[in-house]
């Protein structure tokens, strides 16, 4: 399994993705699923993925190397000039991908199932942050629900509804990210640390963190206790229900 | 959707279920998912439904009027002489429903899927809680995860795999499980108020609560305020992330 988030607030962009795929419980390994595409001045770009993994990596490869189109030339992806026409040549790669793959994976009975979160920003163009699906097609983020996410998504939903809106700080939106990703982790074993994290300031084309979060990281490890012990407090603050036999 | 979670704790049996069913979005109903068959003095038990309505109203039928046997005889819910018997009966009636509507379902492309979670006491035999499938065949709540549920499950899961042990108190285990259908709730639109409850003590054999939450329950209400309000406070308190340009 995965689980991938991305959060656009009004300071900028973070997405943060697990790093554990498994072909069956009993073959687990790490791999990075959060890529950048970053050129300092000029553009940033993150891409985050979900589903089979050999899909991921090959679109992952010509988007660096270049998307043919029908003309035949090649685009790469940090040539485009708007993150529309980049989330686009992320579509054209996924298809390109199924096109190639799709007999294969009749003849093994195997689904091609992908999915991307894809964010940045490129010159005066605005920040964006897109969900692109296995078909190519994709939704775009907005204002009234600042977040995306692929994979094993249920679980840490409930505190983004909760606690993630535009003007919230973006230190803010890290944080809660990874709240969420904690709720993840402890409900489904495919979802694991490592975790990668991404972030970027609106306007500043750069990254301001790309760091990975190991298993002995201190700052994670004391948000998971805190998180712990504030929703131990936090339901035993409640009072008990007043109803039926239960009252008193 | 559908959300219906039991609980059993040392205490006894705690079941919550909403009562939303929908045929589309455009066609949202209140239906009971919660039913008991009680006998006080001699036996309580519980029935929460997920899944096609058609069918789990069928299988309520057959347990109440009596699932026919191989020889021909027919047994009633209330008849079994042991949780584990009963369990069988709930089991035997889902078949028995299968086969009678199988054709009728594969003629309009239906499938049949159906969820039940089933508990209670009988006698001086344990209480129990079991999940049964749509095939029939069941698992059975232990005491290292002491709750089960069934629908729209994910969502609510978190606050539940921490929060309940099977020491919690019973009207604690009651106000965890309201708080996780809260969580429910607001992240799908397809679980909604109003909800039933059921709560019977062990070895009591009889219902100890069995309500209904409208929307305009207080304490209901309360709890909603009380657990977002402790949310928020909850992620504030927490430091924010020391990662690279983030600092400070």
């Amino acid at each position: 399994m995965t689980y991938c988030v991305g959060l656009l607030v009004e300071g900028g962009l973070v997405m943060i993705a697990d790093t554990r795929t498994n072909a069956g419980l009993d073959d687990i390994s790490t791999y990075r699923k959060l890529h950048h595409f970053n050129v300092p001045g000029e553009r940033v770009m993150m891409l985050a993925s979900a589903g089979n993994l050999s899909v991921t990596q090959s679109v992952l490869s010509l988007l660096a190397e270049g998307v043919e189109d029908d003309e035949g030339g090649r685009l790469r992806l940090v040539e485009t000039e708007t993150m529309f026409q980049a989330a686009q040549l992320v579509g054209r790669a996924i298809r390109r991908v199924r096109s190639i793959e799709r007999q294969g994976f009749e003849a093994a009975n195997l689904r091609f199932e992908v999915s991307f979160l894809f964010g940045g920003q490129i010159g005066s163009d605005p920040m964006r942050l897109f969900l692109i699906y296995s078909a190519g097609n994709f939704i775009e983020c907005s204002g009234d629900a600042p977040f995306l996410q692929i994979g094993e998504h249920k679980y840490g939903k409930p505190i983004l509804d909760r606690a993630v809106r535009f003007d919230t700080d973006i230190s803010d939106a890290l944080k809660v990210g990874l709240i969420s990703m904690d709720s993840t982790m402890r409900s489904n074993l495919g979802v694991g640390l490592p975790i990668d994290i991404a972030v970027a300031r609106r306007g500043a084309l750069d990254l301001d963190v790309s760091r990975r979060i190991e298993v002995g990281d201190i700052y994670f490890h004391d948000l998971r206790e805190r998180w712990s012990a504030a929703l131990r407090a936090a339901h035993k603050a409640i009072p008990r229900p007043p109803y039926g036999g239960l009252k008193g």
